[in-house]
């Protein structure tokens, strides 16, 4: 599939607002994949499906987890999470994604998972710092990116569990467990 | 066994500065055990001899470790963790301290676990905002144990998350669940 096939079976699943990210995203990922040798037409087709469910109902993506035997503790924490596994479900049944890598990339790009590859990291960190991003420690991230893609990838981790913490809320296992996996891998 | 075996007991495992440290917690969780209703006698002894194997040898740590079954994971984490599963075997082998809910506190003091009990709670609180103890952050935790129990320990859990993640290191997966369970069992 190339671009523009791609772009037209996600632009009228997203808001233009989140189409616009999702183009900063696409942008963003294969700017990182030509930096750090990752596969520059995986990284344009997974950021160009990361969001492919953002919008989908929470019943449908609910039912598909359930369905689908995704791990049920999904469903016990934000459903802000949901959409990337079941992204990478529909990216595969409904645009026929059969890529491995591209769709853990998407299944994984909202909580990490312990042993990212580099195009999960990618897809994560464009994620993160993509052009039209703005919020607090946006910027520090985006000149780690520069220079190297684990710091970047910690510091984007760090600042997503304060986030959740100084709003009370629980942070989802993976994403810990990423945290702890790339400080470990990195020496810390 | 009452007050002035136990600290017969512990005084000469411990380093002064950590005996003394030792009555600020027992101090300490005697009053929060009244305030919020916990035994105050096992809230005594759980104090007194929540850091028994503090300064035990790394290597003999380690050895109990692995030929008591506890958790192998322990090993792959700081060993400033090992002292309190050490402490709670040894307060039981060395000590005769059979009461279940006194090791526990102990075994978790420094963890933390999901589903705390109020006096694993309360050993866990009176630890950290003992009035030996000075770092950034304690006054804060020490006026709302003042008010809230869970509170301050939410509190005191963030603290310790955000001074390993700001030198990146690993957080104890205990710790992470169990911040995660008593924010979700507060209602956030």
């Amino acid at each position: 599939m190339d671009r523009e096939q791609a772009l037209l079976l996600v632009k009228p699943q997203l808001t233009e607002h989140r189409y616009q990210h999702t183009l900063g995203v696409m942008e963003t990922a294969i700017r990182l994949a030509e930096k750090y040798g990752a596969d520059t037409k995986k990284a344009e087709l997974a950021a160009i499906f990361h969001d492919y469910a953002k919008f989908r109902p929470k019943d449908e993506m609910k039912q598909i987890i359930e369905e689908q035997n995704m791990p049920p503790i999904l469903l016990e924490y934000n459903s802000e999470l949901w959409h990337a596994p079941v992204g990478a479900y529909l990216a595969e049944i409904e645009a026929g994604i059969k890529d491995e890598e591209v769709l853990d990339a998407i299944r994984y790009h909202t909580s990490g998972r312990v042993g990212m590859t580099l195009l999960d990291k990618v897809i994560y960190l464009a994620d993160y710092i993509e052009p039209g991003r703005h919020f607090p420690g946006v910027e520090e991230v985006r000149k780690m990116a520069e220079e190297d893609l684990d710091r970047a990838l910690i510091q984007s981790m760090k600042n997503t569990i304060q986030f959740l913490m100084k709003k009370n809320q629980p942070v989802f296992p993976d994403t810990f467990n990423a945290y702890n996996s790339i400080v470990t891998n990195t020496g810390g």
